[in-house]
Formats: structure tokens, C-alpha cells, sequence
């Protein structure tokens, strides 16, 4: 070709590609911000002076000698000359809240414009008591409270609210489908919560949160597509393409947990029967459990983490009746990371969320599991990590989501200035 | 932002877009790709300059009155002043060859720069009496020999040959994993076909390329993410997620026909168990009618056309046995629809392949198994198109696949000139 097109397409522009490199690698220097975006080091010079220009990019001086010039990838730059000027990402310019609602506890977190987390508050609050109108008042409540308290270094209004649930969520619709910490359905979040803070708001579920807390985490993820199969109350599952998290068409994608292991199975919390989830979840365990041992005042229905931890224990030290509901666990978890392999083939499958407490009880059966259904030639499948739970990681996804589509506002074609 | 970066980015460039936008849409005006495109007009006019001088885009005039002026969204241009000057590919550019692998029949097509079928020919042959050597040798003389007979108008090289073999492929490595219409498993494709003509040789499963065909056509296809369900000997599965069929990260994805009905069940051709093509294929079907029917010199594993269609003829003449056999088979993909659903939440999910000869007899069924099987507030789910079988789509595809793969190899940065 004689000429290059300018980049008026509406296919992500080049900063937002800078600035999503620089929030996952951190300090770098232009030159390895080029090779990773594929930009000419002019093109990189003149976008990252205007970022600097807007106070978003900044100079970071590496330190003078010794491992100060090692950048993201640890690879040095040149020793002769002037030392590798490395750019940042300016943490104060801008701030995200990202709010998480569990069962019985909303969790709120102040993070800056690299997605760190700088403040966050923990709310221990009976949350399946709250309808719908109450849970909305409660946020905005403990929302502007976490603003007002903070007002020392929120000097400028948020650029984002991201709320992460557990449970099924519509992330069109902006709708809470169906969650254990609640008691009503289908409630509206990002509407209520957008007429008071404006279109910044989004909603999403926990394992979307942590699919996208993984993407910007260079120590998990190299790269390729991945799915995170969060064990835990529920079955959840954030899915990865193309560098993105997939919510399907509806807004609803990537319910593993309800794809069906046996037809006609054991009742589902979502009204079916044979989904993964009615073997898997902690409410099916102790379902189970109820029967094999004296579980006086259990409620299957709210499992407490102790309740889990306690069967966990007893299955450790020699209970093999309950060392068996595990294990069967494990096996329908193969099961169904069979189907997902024979779907999509992932690079890579992370397993966490609090029911990953025995993931030393199912691994071998869950291995064996998918060897059982798993078509022989498709066996050269993903890698399978056991990724120890990180309660937090949900919520640095939310601060991360917000700064996606934050990066989105300011840079998308049409929103230039 | 005060200035536009250059557009050197690895991401797809705009000239790809155009090209595709012709394809797909037909003749255009100028200000109609921008709109598809969202490059500027002052974009438009320099790139399609740049792919006219190349030979590979013409202005196409319209007639001069009437319905000439419609564009492919039929809207009108003005009809005042000069009229609206339309945009073509120019059909000689280049050309393309797909081939088509099934049991017993090789078909060979030749496709124009616009994805045209210019020519075809059909060749029966004894395709399980073929080992790998000698089925690359087959293919190299019916390629080679297509070439010579068609040297009328195929007066360059072509720039793309892609094969569509009916069974279970892998696009990373190439080759056939597994496939009806040969004997021997594991055979590479890709490789000797490349040391042969170039590296314009790919290779993708019939599912896939049907689902190529289908992005192409606007009859058929709105946009958004939708997956096409291949019914016959075996089940096969094309998913376009993004605008593009998605193969996964080991280049075997989309074997929906290998996700578990039920754990123990039927054996599979896949060797395993319970695979929904263990109910719903058509060596499945005939397997269990044997049991219900005389079928004297009946072998399942080889199931013939005519054997399908006296089976469905049976069961839509009366025999409730047999029909029971389809409603039954519905069902069941009804329930792996369900799971698909779960999973990836598409905006469309088309039914086709000679298996759908008995749709009229699955569909009730289908319904009904989807149901019992997908989560209540899941149900607002993907429309169900029954797409009649059209054993063509599949070379349409291989044509189409040629020719995305020739637009990269022209445009894609580092292969500009």
C-alpha cells in the first residue's frame, strides 16, 4: 500500500491499548510499549505525550543502577547512554469504586487509575432481608458514606461504580437474575444506582469480576483464552476471548454451573434438575452430607463457611462417606470441564472460589472424570490451576472493569475532544 | 485528542473491512462502506483509490433509473443530481479453490475474488478405501487436474485452496482427526498440500465452513454471535463468536456433538460414552432402528442417504416406534441446546445438515427438552432456525475462507507494500 488509513474506525484506538498495557505491566518504556501494541515508536511518542499532556502517562525514572531498570517483562534496558526513561500510568488521575455483595456482606474499595485498591470498607448486614428498594437505598447509603469518609483523597468525583454479585446477573439488562444473598429476583441495580451517580454504573457477576481481575494480572495469566470456574455456594464461571470477557448475546453467558451433568438428577437452586451446580455447590454437598452425618440445625439452603470447613475437616481426618461426596464432586466437575473443552477449548482453566477449600479431595477424581468423557483425541486439553481463593479478587476486578470502560469513555471514537 | 495516530497497528486494517463489507453486502456507494465501517469519508475515497489502482475494486454504475440505485440495504441513493457512483469487487482479482471431503464424494469448486462459484465438479469416489498417502496423492491429481481443465479462466495462480473434510479437525495442526468419510484417523492435510502449492493451504471441518458461509450472507444472518449445528452421520458444530469462527486455543473447538447427554450412556464413535451424537447421529438412529425394524444388510457405521430418508419415510407413514426414535433424538437436542445456551448465551443457533431431514419430526420434542432443561430466567434464549439442507454452503464457506485468509495475507501489517 502507498498510504496508511488514519485510525477513524471504530475498533479500539491506539491509548486505550497503551493504557491497558500499562495498568497490567506497569512502568515500561516506549520502545516495549511499541513491540506489545504493534505501534511504530513515533506513533508511541506522539500518543503518549498527549496522555501526558492530559495528566493520564507520566515519567517514571527508574532507579540509577542495579535492578531499577528492570521493566515488566525483567528484561534490562541498555546500560550505555542515558537511562531508559519508563512511562506510568498517573495513579491520582482518576478513581474507581468497585462494590462486591455476598451473602450477608458488601465489601466496598477505593481504587486509583492503575487499579490499585487504596481504601476498602467491609458492611456485615443481613442482606437476603433486604427487598429490592432496600438494597438499592442501602448501596447509595454506603456508597456516598465510603465517599464522604474518604473525601482526603477523592478530590474529584468517581469515574466509575462497578458492583460485582454473587450469583446470575443480566450485565445488559444490568439486572440481578438470581442471588444467594438475596432473597428477591430479578431486582434492577444499574438503572437505580445510574439515576443517582450517571452512567457510570455497571453491574456484573463475581466470576465475571475475577475473569477480569485475571486479565490484568501478568503473574496468573500469559495470555489466550481462559475460563475461571468459581466452586463455592454456587457454580459461576467468567470466560475470557480475545482478551475480553464473554457475556453472550443476552447478557447472560457462561453459566457453567447449569449445564446439566445427568437429565432427571438432583433439584437445582435454579428450579431444573442434573445441573454441575446441584452436585458441586456447597448446598448440594451439604444436602448430601445432611444425610450421612448429625448435622443438628443445618440449613442446606445458607451453608456457612464453617459448616463447609467442618465437613472438610471430617473428610480429611477419615471420613470417607464424606470424603466420597467430594470426590463425586470432583468427578462431575470433570465431567463438565469435558463439555466446556469439547465447546471451546480454552488455553487455560483456573479453578477457585471458597468451595476450592477440597480441591485436594476432587483433583484426582475430577482428572479422572475428564479422562471418562473426555474424546481421546481431544486430550491434549488445557492447562487446569488450581487458583488458591482470593476473596479480594473479585473486587479488584470490579476497580478493573470500571477502568476499562473509563479508558473506553475517554478514547472511543466519537467520544474524542 | 488533538492528533490521530497512524493506523499501524496489528489490530485488522480498514482495507480488510472494505473488502469484506464488498463481499458480503454487494455493490455500494462509498458513504454506505463508511457507515459499515465508521472510516471517514475522506478515508473511504483514499483506501478504495488505493484498491482500485490495485485491480481489486471497480465503480459498478447502476441503471440509470428505477431500482439500479438500490444499495444492498435498500435504501435509495439521491436521486437528484448525477447518480450515486457504486463500489464492486472487481470478480477476476483473484482465485480461489475449495474442496469438499465427505464420504465418498470429493467435490472441487472454483470461486471468484467476490466469492462467486464460477465452476465445480464432483468426483464418487471409495473414500474409506483410501490411506493417508494415497488420499493426498487423490487430491493433488483432482486439484492439479481441476486447474488444467479450467485454465479458460483461471489465467493466474490461485491464491487460496481451503478443504472441508466432514468429521473432527484440528485448523492449528492441520490435520483430520477423525472423519467418516475415511478409515484411518490422524491424518495430515495441511502439510503435504502446502509443500505442494504453497502456503495457501488451509483445512477446516464442513461445520465450520458453513459457518464461514452463513457470515456471508445476509439473507441468512443479521450479525451477532450465532452457532450453526451440523446434523447427519455425526454432529458438528461452526460457532461464530465476533464476526469469526472461533476454533478455540488447540484449533479442535465447537464439538458440540461430544458434550455428555448423560454419563454411561450410548457408546460414541468418539469412543467414549453418552455423547449427544450417541443419540442423535444418524449411525445412532439406525443402530437403534435395527433393533425396531427389519433392515436386512444393514450396516450403522456406513449409513446411506437412501436408508436415512426410507427410515424417516417409515416414521412419518406411521410407525410410532421409529418416529419415537426422532422425537427422541430431539429431545436430547434440546437439552444440549440447553447447555450450549448456559454456556455461551448465542444470538442464533441454526439447524441444518442431511440429518435435518427429519426436523419436522425432532422440533416438538426439541422445544420440550430445551425447556425442562433451561434455567427459568435463561429462557429469553437465541432464536432456533431450521436452515434447509444445502450441501453447497459447506464449498461456499471453503471459497469464503480462501478469500479472508488472501485479504489478510494482502493487508495485514508487515505484508503491506
Amino acid at each position: 500500500m502507498s498510504r496508511r488509513p488514519e485510525s477513524d474506525t471504530p475498533r479500539q484506538p491506539s491509548q486505550i491499548a497503551i493504557l491497558r498495557y500499562l495498568r497490567v505491566h506497569g512502568p515500561a518504556a516506549r520502545i516495549d510499549i511499541g513491540t506489545a501494541t504493534g505501534l511504530s515508536p513515533a506513533t508511541v511518542t506522539s500518543l503518549t505525550a498527549d496522555l501526558m499532556t492530559q495528566g493520564l502517562v507520566q515519567e517514571s525514572h527508574p532507579a540509577t543502577n542495579g535492578n531499577g531498570a528492570t521493566n515488566a517483562n525483567g528484561t534490562h534496558g541498555s546500560t550505555r547512554g542515558r537511562p531508559k526513561v519508563l512511562l506510568d500510568l498517573v495513579p491520582g488521575a482518576a478513581c474507581v469504586i468497585g462494590v462486591k455483595l455476598t451473602i450477608n456482606l458488601i465489601e466496598i474499595a477505593l481504587g486509583n487509575f492503575k487499579g490499585e485498591i487504596e481504601r476498602n470498607t467491609e458492611h456485615s448486614i443481613k442482606t437476603r432481608d433486604l427487598n429490592a428498594q432496600e438494597l438499592i437505598d442501602l448501596l447509595i447509603k454506603l456508597i456516598d458514606r465510603f465517599i464522604k469518609d474518604n473525601n482526603d483523597i477523592i478530590t474529584t468525583p468517581p469515574v466509575g461504580i462497578s458492583v460485582a454479585v454473587q450469583g446470575v446477573t443480566d450485565s445488559n439488562s444490568g439486572e440481578i437474575i438470581w442471588s444467594p444473598a438475596l432473597r428477591q429476583r430479578q431486582i434492577a441495580i444499574t438503572k437505580p444506582l445510574t439515576e443517582r451517580y450517571g452512567g457510570i454504573v455497571q453491574m456484573s457477576n463475581d466470576a465475571n469480576c475475577i475473569a477480569t481481575a485475571i486479565t490484568q494480572n501478568t503473574a496468573l495469566h500469559g495470555g489466550g483464552d481462559f475460563a475461571v470456574i468459581m466452586l463455592g455456594y454456587g457454580i459461576g464461571m467468567g470466560l475470557v476471548l480475545n482478551g475480553n470477557v464473554y457475556n453472550g448475546h443476552f447478557g447472560t453467558a457462561a453459566e457453567f454451573g447449569h449445564m446439566k451433568y445427568q437429565p432427571d438428577g438432583p433439584l437445582c437452586n435454579c428450579g431444573r434438575r442434573g445441573c454441575l451446580e446441584a452436585y458441586i455447590g456447597d448446598y448440594a454437598i451439604l444436602r448430601d452430607a445432611m444425610g450421612l452425618v448429625d448435622l443438628p440445625d443445618t440449613n442446606s439452603l445458607h451453608p456457612s463457611e464453617e459448616q463447609m470447613m467442618d465437613l472438610v475437616a471430617r473428610a480429611r481426618n477419615g471420613n470417607e462417606d464424606l470424603a466420597d461426596l467430594f470426590r463425586h464432586a470432583g468427578k462431575i466437575l470433570g465431567y463438565g470441564i469435558a463439555n466446556l473443552i469439547a465447546l471451546l477449548g480454552p488455553k487455560q482453566i483456573f479453578i477457585t472460589g471458597s468451595g476450592a477449600r477440597a480441591y485436594d479431595l476432587m483433583e484426582p477424581e475430577l482428572h479422572r472424570g475428564l479422562n471418562l468423557a473426555q474424546v481421546p483425541e481431544l486430550r491434549r486439553g488445557p492447562e487446569i490451576t488450581h487458583l488458591a481463593w482470593d476473596k479480594d479478587l473479585a473486587l479488584q476486578g470490579a476497580v478493573g472493569q470500571s477502568l476499562l470502560r473509563h479508558d473506553e469513555n475517554m478514547f472511543q471514537a466519537g467520544n474524542g475532544n
